[in-house]
C-alpha cells in the first residue's frame, strides 16, 4: 500500500508539473506580445497628466464622389471585404466600409443637403482622404486635457458618432493640416 | 492507508480537473476572436483571379510642415509612442513614426531638393494627409492584375520602399483623390 502511496505522490507531481509547466509555456508565448509594446527602444511615450489613453486606429475616412465605383475599386480590383452602402442620415452621409484586417477604411459620399463633407467634395473634385479617426480610452479627459493645450475642439461637447460612441473632432489646424477624430473606445 | 490514497485520488481528480477547466477556459476566451473574422455577414469580397492578396493597413502618411511640432503634437500632447526622427535620404524624407497599436502614422519632411513632398507641402502650407500604404502578399502578382484592370502604377517596376520592402505607388486620379502605396508583406 506504500508503494500505491508512492505511485499516486508520482502521479500528482507530474500531473502537478505538466500543469505548471502548462501555465509557464502560456506566459513564455504571451509574453514576448507585451515586451514589444514596451520595450522598443527607440520609442518614447509621455502619458499624459489626464490619464487618458490613446488607443488605435479606428479607421481612415475618404470622401469620395462615386460611391458605386469606389466601392468597386475596393472590392472588385483590390480585393477587400467592402459592406453594403450604409445611409447615416443624422450624420450626412452614405458609408462603405472597408475592412482591411487591422483597421478600415470608410468611404464617405455625402446625403442631404447640409452634408459635412459636401464643401470637402467641391474643393476635392475627385475625392480623398477626410480624417483619420482614433480610438481613447476616456474621451471627456482627452478633451479636458486637450483644452488645456490649446487644441482646438470643434464641439462644445462629445456627439454620437457613426459607430454608437461619443466622438470628437479636433482642429485640423491645430493638427498640421489633419481632420482628427478621436472616439471613446 | 486506504483513506490516504482515496485522499490522493481526490487530491488529483481535482488538480487534473482544474488543469482541463483552465484549457475549457483559454479555449472559450479564445474562441470569439476567431468567430469575428470570419462571420461578418454584412461584407462581401472578391478574391483577385491572380491570386494576391490585399493585407492590412501598414501606415498612414502625413506630410507636415515643422517635424519637431507634429512630434510633439503626437507624443506630448495625444500621448502616442513616437519615434526619434529618421533621415531616410534615398526617398528624400525625414521620417517620425508614430506608434498606434494595430498600426501607424508616418510624420513625413521634406529631405534635400528633390523632395517628393515638397511640391504636396506648397499646396497644402499646414501640412495633410499623404498618402495610405496597404500590405499585399504578392506585389508582381497585383501589378499584372492593377494593369489588367486600367489602374495606372507609377513606376514601371517596384522601388524599395521605407521599410527596405518593394512598393509601388497607385495614381491617384485611379483610386478616388488617394495616393495608395502597396508594399509587399
Amino acid at each position: 500500500k506504500e508503494k500505491d502511496i508512492g505511485t499516486f505522490s508520482k502521479a500528482l507531481y507530474r500531473c502537478c508539473s505538466f500543469f505548471f509547466s502548462g501555465l509557464l509555456i502560456r506566459w513564455q508565448t504571451s509574453a514576448p506580445r507585451v515586451r514589444t509594446l514596451s520595450s522598443s527602444n527607440s520609442f518614447s511615450q509621455n502619458i499624459p497628466s489626464g490619464l487618458w489613453k490613446l488607443g488605435r486606429l479606428n479607421h481612415v475616412a475618404i470622401a469620395v464622389p462615386d460611391l458605386e465605383k469606389a466601392q468597386s475599386l475596393y472590392k472588385d480590383v483590390l480585393g477587400a471585404q467592402v459592406s453594403e452602402t450604409v445611409a447615416l442620415p443624422e450624420h450626412g452621409v452614405y458609408t462603405v466600409f472597408v475592412e482591411l484586417g487591422n483597421t478600415k477604411l470608410e468611404l464617405l459620399h455625402p446625403l442631404g443637403d447640409r452634408s459635412p463633407i459636401a464643401s470637402f467634395l467641391q474643393k476635392n473634385k475627385t475625392g480623398g482622404m477626410h480624417h483619420i479617426c482614433i480610438e481613447v480610452d476616456d474621451i471627456k479627459a482627452a478633451m479636458t486635457e486637450l483644452k488645456k493645450k490649446k487644441i482646438r475642439i470643434l464641439s462644445e461637447e462629445p456627439k454620437i458618432g457613426a459607430h454608437g460612441k461619443p466622438v470628437i473632432f479636433l482642429h485640423p489646424k491645430d493638427c498640421h493640416g489633419v481632420l482628427v477624430e478621436l472616439e471613446q473606445a
